[in-house]
């Protein structure tokens, strides 16, 4: 069984650390999918895509930011969605090596989507399919059931300190 | 001024997320020097400089793990020269919009280099170029320089549970 791993907390990191595995599997050869849940907008790594052979990233959201106390009927279809193209994924002969599901736990967190599925997704994880699931708020039924758990603890933030989002930075 | 930021801690994904942001920067077309401390093995993000344009990683280590409680003179000699290499790229005309020095933080704490030579950089910080510096075991006085800290914490690591480090997830 691949290793599923969580990046959870309010630091910066979680989608970057994500990405920077996927970076690594690609220079072996292996192939990645990155399913991203609540996103619909244009970012650095979208753009790279073209570059890299076996990598494969797709969004499931709307251009604009999710309102995440209430979400709205679309932004819940579209979550689900992402859920269920992951699902389907790992069933397929052909799976990636490695499977990221970018801001999953927000989407859970927010109610948008069931943990029973989430967790089903990690109790039937294929031989040689490792999962990352990013994002804060991961619950706790899922970091018992994951291999790997990081904390990306806010220790000092910048905008914060009322510096502007910037670019590759951020987003 | 370009922003610094910190990845310490001892859980998972401070390299990561460094390459994740790497990765972020030349989607948008800017540059990125990656310059590893301690590091002179051949890693999944290595094998990936031909597709990626505008990135540059230049390792300064030997193939084998450096004994951090006694390192030896050659060692030294090279973390030295990383850090030497990292102060000429930033006044060069010709500035990566990003600079990421890999264990920095390692090499710091185990006495390799000097505490006030990194703090330095981090005071000349040109303006365009953004620097990153990963590794467990951050001094409190570069932290408190930095823009942003993320502590990784380690909630859970697969390798405490007896499961191998596999390439990709770990290197």
């Amino acid at each position: 069984m691949g290793i599923a791993c969580v990046f959870t907390g309010k630091g910066k990191g979680k989608t970057s650390a994500a990405f920077g595995m996927a970076v690594r599997f690609l220079g072996y050869g292996k192939s990645v999918v990155i399913v991203q849940f609540l996103k619909g907008r244009k970012t650095g790594e979208l753009l790279l895509k073209k570059n890299l052979p076996g990598f494969e990233i797709v969004q499931f959201g709307s251009e604009d930011f999710v309102d995440l106390k209430n979400p709205s009927k679309e932004d819940i279809e579209q979550a689900k969605e992402a859920l269920f193209y992951a699902k389907r994924l790992l069933t397929r002969s052909y799976r990636p090596d490695l499977l990221i599901l970018d801001e999953v736990n927000v989407a859970l967190s927010a109610g948008m989507i069931e943990e029973r599925e989430v967790l089903e997704l990690l109790n039937k994880l294929p031989d040689k399919t490792n999962l990352v699931l990013t994002g804060r708020g991961a619950t706790k039924k899922l970091m018992e059931k994951a291999d790997l758990v990081t904390e990306m603890r806010d220790v000092k933030h910048p905008f914060k300190k009322g510096k502007k989002a910037e670019k590759g930075l951020e987003y």
